[in-house]
């Protein structure tokens, strides 16, 4: 699956191509630190990593020393991976050739001490939702609860005492046999706390998802675990910052972005969005996307007057953490299996309230009452005319 | 006041240290689009910005033509500057040294045939407020309709047959004599189509603007000029999305952010605001940031348990501008005066929102909803705990 002529990773590119103060005057403006802050990994795992064929990254992201409060230290560890086998192989092996690669990386992070790990959207199947077909693509909806993916997941959480968040494809067999594209957050018990279904449906470019599923009806939930309070915000809501914003409200301390995205449409924007959901919202986010290219068995078109195809394009990986005050990782490469961790303190997301000031400085009063106008039929835009 | 030790430029360090396709994929990946799109500027405005020691640098944002509607092309330009004489000269003497280069450049951009020019925040005086000090500073603040600094500006507005954004600080003889921190928009035959007051204030470092003014009472105005629907959101409004979302909901194709912030604070946050800004809101941003540094008479705290001082660091510039697709032009320098010129084409909003169709998917009635019952006194989070 992987792609010889893909750039292997933007990061590498500079951190290869500068050096010295030119480097860091880029890694503080660009990354918003001089240095990394690179954590320490094991040396076994780093040769585990190695074999298996996946990267391997952690950061620390420290936060100051408070009187009344004790550090409030986490470790997070977020994974992107490729598809397993080719998508014309039936259905099962496509999700057990996945299973296999995920097993590996979820013991490595939990060897590392991880204690929240998020998968990418969809993370147990081909993105299929390109093809517009809808069988036999359906046939990877399962149960929230007890589906194959998160059986597999809530055996892994209990064995590691982790938290686990894993965004699937979901059939709801209570409510209509429906299918939704659905995040469940798993405890450090294997048990479900719950579950967030996408908010906002792309109708973009080869992203059809409107015709599999609909936008979601769970609100802005956040989850209290073990570990921290967390939301997700599931791809393509990550266009939406009235999205992250209810996330934020409601409690948040950590954010997840699980994504499949290409190259083609929005690479540009990948650095841009979730870093500014951390930043306005006084909040960590993690960004995560899948790689490589995946193949189809029939050909078909994009809605872009070209000739018909079988891919889609290239997912580029690139996933990246960044914190309340707006400093962010690199990214995993564009191209390969990854697991990237970072040692967070969620006490920098009150200590970046009360420096930047935005919660108090909102207004949100004054917004609740102007989109309560906007969205009447008869809104009349605030416009000024000359004379 | 310029600092010799500072970073000339954060784009053109990275032009200078990558060639060839590593250079095309960091275009690509970082600002949209492989190469720039340069535009020709005149030679003897080049000679002209040289000998008056200012940058000129000009992009090309082409739309896809349509059949049914004309191109809406807009040349738009933002300038950067720097104070002209000490903070410790007459008022009418600093106010008339940048009044003396601001000629300079705004007579440049008419020669380009700049249609729409916006200048950066408070622009005609140091931006003192970091001194707590009322008097002499308060003094600068001036009538919106006929004081010196748009006096001065609504005669070139008449002589160049140009739109200019004048962000001042505004006295209010009518109410009160309060003091604003308010964009005037004049148009093209020199006249007052309306004014925007600053929406959010901080209280953040040595950005003690509370102090001196209070939060704005104008709404979310879109003004309708000759050249294109334009807003106004002013400097640390940039960290609130819903400031910049009720600016696009008012119809807005082009939002200037006049701001002032230096290096310390906020300089890897801005790259990331204003462009985050255009593509959830499919509309054209220009961030624009002083530059220099601004010594002050008496020495002050930044209530940071550091010395005394007397000034609070470096305006970096690096004004830009973002196009609805997300694309960027590379920032004006860190530390010199400069010009930054856009040709735009307006029809690339509509096209964008059909093609990334964030306005239809955004569910704006659900938020509406949201956000009323979240400025409740009572309102409970959506908090799922676990069992």
């Amino acid at each position: 699956m992987s792609d010889s002529v893909e750039l292997e990773s933007f990061d590498n590119l500079i951190a290869a191509s500068l050096s010295g103060s030119k480097l860091e005057e880029f890694n503080r403006i660009y990354y918003g630190r001089k240095d990394h802050h690179f954590l320490n990994i094991k040396k076994s795992n780093i040769e585990f990593a190695t074999r298996y064929n996946f990267e391997i990254a952690a950061y620390d992201f420290p936060a100051r020393r408070e009187e009344t409060r004790s550090p409030h230290i986490v470790k997070i560890g977020i994974i992107q991976h490729s598809i397993a086998v080719s998508t014309d192989k039936p259905i099962t092996e496509q999700r057990q050739g996945i299973f296999n690669k995920i097993r590996n990386i979820i013991a490595t992070a939990a060897d590392e001490g991880v204690n929240i790990v998020c998968l990418q959207e969809a993370w147990s199947m081909p993105f299929a939702f390109c093809t517009r077909e809808k069988q036999p693509w359906c046939e990877f909806a399962e149960s929230a609860i007890d589906g194959p993916s998160n059986q597999f997941l809530r055996e892994l959480a209990a064995k590691y005492n982790m938290v686990i968040i894993s965004p699937i494809l979901e059939r709801d067999e209570c409510h209509g046999d429906t299918i939704w594209n659905t995040a469940v957050v798993i405890d450090e018990f294997g048990k479900i706390i719950g579950k967030h279904r996408k908010n906002h449906i792309p109708r973009v470019g080869d992203f059809n998802e409107s015709t599999y599923y609909f936008e979601g009806n769970t609100g802005h939930p956040v989850f209290e675990t073990k570990f921290g309070k967390i939301a997700i915000n599931i791809c393509y809501g990550r266009h939406h910052p009235l999205n992250w914003l209810m996330f934020g409200i409601n409690g948040a301390e950590i954010v997840f972005n699980p994504s499949a995205t290409v190259a083609g449409l929005s690479e540009h924007l990948w650095a841009v969005e979730s870093r500014n959901a951390a930043i306005a919202n006084s909040y960590f986010t993690c960004a995560i996307n899948r790689v490589g290219t995946e193949k189809f068995p029939n050909e078909f078109t994009s809605g872009d007057g070209k000739p018909a195809h079988k891919d889609f394009g290239h997912f580029y990986g690139s996933s990246y953490v960044t914190a309340p005050d707006g400093c962010r990782t690199p990214g995993l490469s564009r191209n390969k299996d990854g697991l990237l961790i970072a040692q967070i303190d969620l006490n920098q997301c009150r200590q970046i309230k009360d420096k930047w000031g935005f919660t108090m400085t909102q207004r949100l009063d004054l917004y609740a009452d102007s989109l309560r106008k906007a969205v009447q039929p008869d809104y009349e835009c605030q416009l000024i005319k000359k004379t």
